[in-house]
């Protein structure tokens, strides 16, 4: 459904993975504040790599930050995921026109957006059809300049509330880490296909017990131009519409020729 | 690639992600150990819901249970996926011929692929190209019993050892908790397009501070005959083909008629 931007102001549910006060998420609050009226549901400390997970086994809790006429922010003890249903059912008690996640500081292309608990916030907001869009900046360094994220921000957000998206699609935005005037425009793209290769770093304590950290590097051998990594590579913003039905479903006929039986 | 059963013993890698100790797993291995030489990596303790988490802010510590010429059991503090990575980069050094995970205490059909550890640490199999199955029953009691799951497992194991699956694709398994005698068979089938519609329970602490236990209630509105759901609600076993590409194919020409400027 098609929106009027102009007749009322959109209420735009924003989150993150990376903790309420991280600088990506501050950005995002930023832009989407010239936008619309913003609630802000975030974990108080980061949660990256935590994909889709929820919290069953620890209760919930939320606290009030600011709560003001056009502006609202909680933090609580939860996954991304537990953000977006506390977000709508205890909080809003309703849904947002718009859900939008990050800005994550470092990579969801590719593969990551399985690990991603920015994109798993906009997956659950996708679950209960609402529109969402996770953004990322391919920047791993402590101090990452999110300055340049804001017009891409505001394109992509403005976009999505006049169009909306098909039930079940969300977009994943991935923004390279140079100026706006090096940005060589928009890619709508899919997922490379691309793993990370783990390289634990196993040590001893000081008592002899063993661990590893867990390390890794990314490996791509999906170099087709219509992939996100590719897009990112050439300084394109990459779009990926992400869909949350996991079927495979050109296996489905190969499987069925199995002849299951018990 | 197709494998002759006879001519070696295939290494079958064991996790779930109800605990080393929960009877879902148990029966797992003892299926598996009638197939080949087994290797269990498993949490310590319960990581149901953890979805696709990995650990990358706590060291990850590694406890041998039991190690048999055919038979290794090993322990972890991770998550499901944390288990995969350090059963192939840690413990083996290598890869397994299969990935099983499970048997869940409950049901990983619809869209609980997406909240399930057990899944997750199938598709991390799957990330990385091993043949990989996921088992779940549908089963919530304290005590479910899953002796019946047993011919459904061990079908499955031996026909994915012998036909291999493609690459980029895993199986999701849900068995009914009826005996063996009353299932109609095997379906595969689609994941239904069904959510969890949240109802959390709210209280307050003894000193007055509020707090939120997340309940739900599963929603289907997605009642055609080629669902893994209905397959379940008429007595079959479900296999759904899953794919860890969650790039919405059929969206990227509607987003790419945006003509997105940044």
């Amino acid at each position: 459904m098609k929106n009027n931007l102009e007749s009322k102001r959109p209420v735009i549910l924003v989150t993150n993975d990376d903790g309420y006060t991280a600088p990506g998420i501050r950005k995002l609050i930023e832009v989407a504040r010239t936008i619309g009226k913003v609630i802000v549901v975030a974990g108080e400390k980061s949660m990256s790599g935590q994909g889709h997970a929820i919290t069953i086994s620890t209760p919930l809790r939320i606290k009030t930050i600011c709560h003001e006429t056009d502006y609202e922010e909680y933090v609580t003890n939860g996954t991304p995921v537990d953000c977006i249903k506390l977000g709508e059912q205890v909080i809003m008690k309703g849904k947002p026109d718009l859900v939008v996640s990050g800005v994550n500081h470092g990579s969801n292309a590719s593969i990551n957006v399985i690990y991603s608990g920015t994109m798993a916030a906009v997956l659950e907001a996708c679950i209960d059809y609402i529109p969402a869009i996770g953004f990322s900046l391919l920047d791993y360094e402590h101090d990452a300049d999110f300055s340049h994220t804001g017009p891409v921000i505001e394109s992509l957000i403005k976009k999505v509330l006049l169009e909306g998206l098909p039930n079940g699609i969300c977009l994943n935005v991935n923004i390279p880490a140079i100026s706006t005037e090096s940005m060589k425009g928009v890619r709508v793209c899919r997922q490379a296909h691309a793993r990370w290769v783990e390289e634990f770093d196993s040590r001893f304590d000081p008592r002899g017990g063993g661990y590893h950290w867990l390390t890794g590097k990314f490996e791509n051998d999906d170099m087709d131009e219509d992939t996100d990594v590719w897009a990112l590579e050439n300084n394109y913003v990459s779009v990926v519409p992400v869909q949350y039905d996991m079927t495979a479903y050109k296996s489905i006929e190969l499987i069925k020729q199995w002849n299951l039986l018990i």
